[in-house]
């Protein structure tokens, strides 16, 4: 059921103890959403509890840490999970038809919890939290405001994509003058590489190769890649950026080598390319300018399968 | 004299005809300082003209044309100009002495001018001339929130950097909503990179050297990497801020080789360790986190000389 923002705060004033799930894989966006509200509910005399179902990344660690396995609660939150598939495998099988609210700007969002509160104009569902925590009639705390700034800048690339909107940034400016600590934020996000980063980049950009008339261009990290660099799936994300910034590029996709020989897709789009119907296409999903899937077979047919999906999309518009 | 902001608007209401004078090397700033405040001159029954010393870069047509040489004026300002040297050598010599108004965000300002109106805490000199066209009485067109868009994102790395205050991000979004195409301009400026820097970057990542306990990463681009990558000089600036992206790196160093052999270097920190000096030992010169030599020598003895000298520096902070 699609509820909205006085639906979600009678909803939270009416429950004292929750669970905050992330979605596997975490990122900024789903982290500080999830800090931010277990701080706001604590304000509110509430406890509140977060969980991941996998490791947060060490770059994280100023956000906040994950609480024990062995929690009580009475309600579970879902915060940035647009899919229950989403929690990871463990927290899909445990929580995954359990959920009491989700609270999400994924336009693809499955409405598999009893509540969804969805804002798909929200360039990070930061900026739906921040409206929740308002509503609740909290103050944003310095903690509140470094989980809320980190999650619309990770989100929006440092507000430098399509789905920034002037409310995006005037929450950004508001977080800064609650005290985020954002120059050093945006050091850890955006100008901080670490060494196995740089090797497997320099790998990625190897494999570059181009498509439909240089149209797409295509990264592919294989399992190899990562022993090579010493990296692993956790540094990914910021290359996925790569093949989109090409000149002419309308469609950039990184494919991802997971341990079962399956490919992880990230797409990006410029204005005018939704990847979210290409992604569907494959069984996946996303917003209209990232979007991803999974898709399987070695690498020259896992790509091929994905360029035919994208030579569809390109005939058809 | 350093004048206020009503004394500037008054100074710009009681003249009719004026002439905008941008720095050479023009950027993102000065340009839309230029274009922004021509349009709101026009729009407030003036005449204005812009003109720079140099060729203006393609990729900044959207925002305005310079004006032909043969222009009628009575009044001439210079905006985002901290120095008349910096208007470039022929209209230094033409204008340096004749500058009846600058709008600037510098510091450093020489105060060259007969009037100044100066806000050192603005990320951008573009927030300064939106506070005059605000003052003016001049509503935002889809021109002046295009200019003055790029103007705040392009000075602040797209709103990355520390100069970033709330002020910043509230424009920027009032700019969004009077029609800039934010989009359009963040790709532009941030998000396109042609193929040969693609290709130029991937040599670059291989060439990283460490050393001094890595505290100090060197990229060294040599004249063989320019004929592989089809790229050239007008490419490594982006390259400079790489070496000092490295987690645990203090000093971050690219060399780049010259058509006599001879090497470029770039040296770029974090705060507490000011490169001016390190390139002052080596006869160059620059900021505390940005600055340059020159050094001549084979690949090797050219980087052994400059690691010597960051040595030096390393140990006697």
């Amino acid at each position: 059921m699609i509820i909205d923002l006085i639906a979600a705060v009678e909803f939270l004033e009416n429950n004292d103890n929750y669970l905050i799930l992330t979605h596997a894989h975490p990122d900024g966006d789903t982290l500080g959403c999830a800090f931010a509200l277990k701080e706001a509910l604590a304000s509110s005399g509430k406890t509140a509890f977060v969980q991941c179902g996998d490791i947060i990344p060490a770059k994280y660690a100023y956000m906040g840490t994950a609480d024990d396995y062995n929690v009580c609660f009475e309600k579970i939150i879902a915060v940035d999970v647009a899919d229950a598939k989403l929690l990871g495998k463990a927290f899909e099988e445990k929580f995954g038809d359990r959920i009491d609210l989700c609270i999400d700007h994924h336009g693809s969002n499955r409405l598999y919890a009893d509540r969804t509160l969805l804002d798909s104009s929200a360039a990070a569902a930061c900026e739906v939290i921040l409206d929740v925590i308002r509503a609740l009639g909290v103050s944003a705390t310095k903690t509140i405001a470094n989980n809320i700034f980190t999650g619309l800048s990770t989100d929006s690339g440092c507000f430098r994509y399509s789905n920034v909107t002037p409310k995006t940034l005037r929450m950004a400016a508001d977080m800064i003058e609650a005290g985020a600590e954002y120059t050093k934020i945006n050091t850890i996000m955006f100008e901080t590489k670490t060494r196995t980063y740089v090797a497997l980049e320099r790998l990625a950009l190897e494999s570059i190769k181009m498509f439909l008339d240089d149209r797409c261009a295509f990264i592919t990290i294989t399992q190899d890649m990562f022993r090579k660099s010493g990296s692993d799936e956790t540094e990914v994300d910021a290359i996925a950026a790569i093949p989109r910034q090409i000149e002419g590029v309308q469609v950039g996709v990184t494919m991802r080598e997971k341990p079962d020989g399956s490919f992880k897709v990230s797409m990006r789009s410029h204005e005018g390319i939704d990847v979210s119907e290409i992604c569907a296409m494959l069984g996946g999903g996303g917003h209209p300018r990232a979007a991803g899937c999974t898709v399987s077979g070695d690498t020259d047919s896992a790509r091929n399968s994905v360029v035919a999906c994208i030579k569809e999309y390109f005939d058809k518009i």
